[in-house]
């Protein structure tokens, strides 16, 4: 059964043996539902040792005193004992040769009690034991009867892995999943995370021939390994994320609730479209999503077949297959000329495909065996309502016979139905249930399932090309490995002629510049360029423009060098600070369309950078978009095309077209550079001058923050 | 039982007799269910007679050739007849006197009959038979024991009102409303529409004591009187819509699918708005709203308390808490003073209310009771998981007891419930869907829904204002009477400066501006202006750009003359018009925040106006916003403030603040001029140079199209 070991996490999901550390036969404590649960486990061989100083034997089994008695190896133990033991029956285990453990104990950091934590976490990092936990409910594997848990009974075997930070909303999941009928196949309560992260169990389960969809409820990651985990992950199988905290209410709810910090609701979002993750908003989207995910084949193109004998929900359906980005399939000609021997001349024969609503279960039929055949069909939804001549269980069967004959045939398309109504339809509802065709109660809630197939089929084939994004790292690092002073000096006094410098070394084009720190450099300098701007050089002037040391083209160089430093000097002395005023800077003036790049290291994520149009686009509009590095030149692009303004780029109302591959150049690099130099906190390119298409462009201005 | 008149409505809602035309003991027929459904009206002493030449006797009643032959008189008829025989019919019912017809028969402009669909309307109008259908199901008036359709036996008497044009969508929204437990006063399936269309049952609504909420399913609408009905109905009561046909593909299907026109989405969501109704998406969310419309009072403000026993559901709700515009309350200080008594230290005793996952019933009951005397509380949301201690039926009942005594005190405030799960937690939320606490699936549905009584609230509190509104309409006419003559003149040949001198004399500020029809005359006009914007006058240059016929402050007027003239000519004899080119507009050149202004006859809704920034942010970004006339100055300012470039106007990045007044004002008067001219079809102003605060705008360049 042991196909590959992964990080050690298979001594947690798949042990040989188990001790259960706190075990007792006492009815209603977490060490009794711990053995209860084992005992599918020992009846399939494993082997369990009960742990407890108070008893000889629990139910039956030898019980130890610790874990050093226990004559055999333990490759797991489960621990259910006062927080404030667990330090050192961590280390007991340690010493044993442990390799995993998952620890329901609660009473750590989620109780504010983080050095407790602290200690723990050490004694596990010196044995390398590795932990599920604290404050969980355990884990599951359904398929190989390890429950691991002190959860109730649970019987619902299937397909889906699900991962969760709250064991209540576990328990509510795995509770609903009985009457929806959603299967499982591991379960894992997160609790506190000490150890092991959301990444290495996405990173096992991508090989787990049990699991097919994965879900997760989020309250905060620890780090960005996450991205790329999910992102390999969503490659093969659909991931989906239900995560709370996301609004500034929200946030301030979750810090109050767990250890986790909540994080900023940009950059979860900007992480999971990277993960390529469904982001679902509501626990109703989340198993709207598992319904289909684990029953039905993703929809290999976006051509939707409606079938409905109700028009106005035909109508409906219709609408909601626009607003998701699919289309409404032409059938084609043999498929109409077919069914026009079937149907009422009202029906139309079209799409979406009006059965009329005196349809009996024979229209059903016919329809369903003419749409099979009809290559323009990449997904099909059927609704049904409660008429004279309907009759539900009748159409669901010839429906689940349809699905059966597709699947055969190995020509499966999602199948997605509505049976709309309350007692009239429930059998026929049921009926497809048992038989896995997801059903909803209305056609809207059934298109916006479907349409997540189709983009699962997207994120199955998209391709990551890094090799821009290589050719960068190596050429910063070259850079680096070069200049490495010289650079380090330049982001110790970070003014604007300093992260200029410093960004030009790195590859990014700036304008020609000079620091004039006399009139007459100044005018020196000046003459040597078409037009100018002149700025103050002020590591503590951040915003130039409102301390009236800015001046773009002027023609008296000489009064706007005494204006600058005049205003800088007066600027410095009202806010009370001692700054220098490094010189004037003397810039060639450039001209293009205006864009902002910027970059923040989030404390979760990294690097992440934002782009979008400059002025009053992000200042007021808000338009910008978020992407988190490393970032490679498609997944650039993807960041530019969710811009609402990204046709301005590509040029409108006579605009030209401007150099968007040196944007997402520029994207690219300014990731790598804030990779590369731990020292750099914050990076703002505001603004990027983008010249037309062929043509790059220049930087405007820059700001670097350093630590 | 009758307390009021209302466009002859009481003959359908509340006839006392009441004949079937097409009346029939065949099994399956729809003459039998409609004589079956009548036995209620009946037996309270309503008068029925069975129409149909080929029966002496229906179901023991005495059954007549023809309406003529009854010998009492008919308030209304129920026609199930083949539609050939339905004019002949109606004419008899006219001679006879009847009030009010419902024809359930099809076959008229669903498939394509409009001329015997005209024929019955004249014949209707003729004798004054105020109508429901064809192709319908008929109506049901629940209080009064009328069910004057051929559905099943429908038994959920309540308050909600549905009105439906497709009879498939009334079906399940019936059969699905047993087990949601939704009861209904009345339930109308429009069919075609020939006679009564929804604004008059809206109106009758208006004043109806059984109905508390009224719910539509709308194809499409014929005029737009919908809006005033609806915004009068939702002062008073919720008012939820469910419009199909709002993509560009469900449009087309809904035009194969029925008679009716279906509009475009912008039009009908304005006009929507208008109407202050709630413009649901999806069947789910419909329902959803009348689960709570129909139990729960409105939220008086926006704070909302969440008491739950899963810390991460909490988050989620909090997070949907902020999505939809409400708040969290802030506690009162003895709340937590009392809440921290009875609750365990770890649940930080905030809002959310985490009552931790071994919460029994007795938290719950000390949660509501302290909640209930906390005055800083707008509506509440409950939620409940299955863990370990939880006992949803014993907290279900805490919380109708809760909801008892709030409305025993008059202090009812909106409490909605998640009881999330399956089994384990069915029978508590069976409990609460008995005693009208609406549930649902998950917490974010509903604050979702509760979010929806807040802004109900609002709706009934909104003040509409028409001064200003009434004040230019009689500014405009008076305009008319005076003037007609000329203004006539001015829209036969629309060309920039007729348009302009159109509007101007109907108030709208435009630049100074004189034509030229010679070379000397555009010098000499020129001269008395700074600075000028040449452009060719001719209502046959439509896009004056793009055929080089506009110069902007041009130093050569001799030299912007000729080219003027010499582009426009050339592009006149490229398109193969004979175009009239009346001279060179020599205008004086204006400046300021350019903004758009157009009004467009909507076949429905008549003069639609849009506004939005000019340039890019109308172009690309899209960024405009539709107003149904007659717009009232409030209603201008709301249209503004749905634009995301509001802010832009108030002033953002040194930009002045602009003058908003003033496009209120010109948005309210390009609507009555609309509305004056018959013949305008449509009126483009864009831009408007709008000025600084107070100093108002003028226009820069118009077109008017006429039919």
């Amino acid at each position: 059964m042991v196909k590959f070991m992964s990080n050690g996490l298979e001594a947690i999901f798949n042990p040989k043996s188990v001790a259960v550390i706190g075990a007792t036969e006492i009815e209603g404590k977490v060490g009794q539902s711990l053995m209860k649960n084992l005992k599918s486990f020992m009846e399939k061989g494993g082997n369990v040792y009960p742990i407890n100083k108070k008893y000889d034997e629990v139910y039956g089994l030898k019980c130890y005193g610790s874990v050093l008695d226990v004559p055999g190896d333990i490759d797991l133990v489960l621990v259910s004992i006062p927080a404030k033991f667990v330090p050192g029956t961590m280390e007991e285990c340690g010493k044993k040769g442990v390799k995993g453990s998952i620890i329901i104990t609660a009473g750590f950091s989620e109780v504010g009690d983080h050095s407790l934590e602290e200690k723990t976490i050490e004694i596990l990092k010196k044995y390398d034991i590795r932990t599920i936990g604290p404050n969980c409910l355990g884990v599951i594997n359904m398929h190989d009867e390890l429950n691991a848990s002190f959860s109730k009974d649970f019987d619902q075997k299937g397909n889906i892995a699900f991962i969760s930070q709250s064991g209540a909303i576990m328990t509510a999941l795995m509770d609903i999943s009985i009457p929806l009928n959603l299967g499982y196949s591991k379960i894992v309560s997160m609790g506190n995370k000490i150890d092991v992260q959301e990444d290495e169990i996405l990173d096992y389960l991508a090989d787990d021939e049990h699991t097919d969809v994965v879900v997760l409820y989020v309250e905060g990651l620890k780090n960005e390994k996450f991205i790329d985990s999910a992102r390999a992950l969503s490659h093969k199988k659909p991931v989906i994320v239900l995560k709370s905290g996301k609004s500034d209410a929200g946030a301030k709810a979750a810090s109050s609730h767990t250890g986790s910090l909540a994080g900023n609701a940009q950059m979860y979002e900007a992480a999971f479209k990277k993960g390529m993750v469904f982001d679902v908003e509501t626990f109703e989207e989340m198993v709207d999503l598992l319904k289909i995910f684990s029953t039905q084949p993703v929809m290999k193109g976006n051509n939707v077949g409606i079938i409905t004998n109700a028009g106005g929900f035909g109508v409906l359906a219709t609408d909601m297959v626009s607003k998701y980005g699919l289309k409404m399939a032409e059938f084609e000609e043999k498929t109409i000329t077919e069914l026009k021997k079937y149907l009422p001349d009202t029906s139309g024969v079209s799409n979406p495909l009006d059965l009329i609503g005196d349809a009996d279960t024979d229209r059903y039929k016919h329809a369903f065996e003419e749409l099979a055949k009809d290559s323009n069909v990449d997904g099909i939804v059927v609704i049904l309502t409660p008429q004279g001549m309907t009759d539900d269980i009748g159409a669901a069967k010839e429906l689940v016979k349809f699905q059966d004959a597709l699947r055969a045939k190995g020509e499966a398309i999602p199948i997605v139905a509505a049976w709309v109504g309350g007692g009239s339809v429930a059998e026929g509802a049921e009926y497809l249930k048992e038989h896995e065709i997801p059903t909803f109660m209305c056609p809207e809630l059934a298109v916006k399932a479907l349409s997540a197939t189709y983009q699962q089929y997207l994120n199955q084939n998209v391709v990551d090309d890094g090799e821009y994004l290589k050719k960068v790292q190596e050429e910063i690092y070259a850079i680096k490995a070069e200049k490495g002073d010289e650079l380090r000096e330049l982001l110790a006094n970070p003014n604007e002629n300093n992260a200029k410098e410093f960004l030009k070394i790195n590859g990014v084009p700036t304008p020609g510049r000079y620091v004039a720190t006399s009139v007459e450099e100044a005018v020196k300098y000046a003459s040597t360029m078409d037009k100018v701007v002149m700025k103050v050089v002020s590591a503590q002037i951040l915003h130039k423009s409102d301390a009236g040391c800015v001046l773009i083209a002027p023609t008296d160089i000489e009064g706007a060098y005494n204006t600058i430093i005049e205003n800088g000097t007066q600027y410095l002395a009202q806010k009370g600070e001692t700054g220098v005023i490094d010189g004037v800077l003397i810039e060639e003036f450039v001209e293009g369309k205006e864009i902002i790049i910027g970059g923040k290291k989030d404390e979760v994520f990294g690097p992440v950078i934002m782009t979008g149009l400059g002025g009053i686009f992000v200042e007021v509009m808000k338009d910008v978009t978020f992407g988190v590095h490393p970032i490679t030149k498609n997944y650039a692009e993807d960041m530019l095309k969710q811009l609402r303004t990204y046709k301005i780029l590509e040029g409108v109302r006579g605009e030209p077209k401007r150099d968007i591959e040196f944007i997402k150049e520029l994207i690219v690099r300014v990731g790598v550079i804030m990779e590369a130099y731990d020292e750099i906190q914050e990076i703002d390119i505001n603004p990027v001058f983008v010249k037309e298409d062929g043509k790059k462009g220049v930087i405007g201005d820059a700001l670097i923050m350093t630590k």
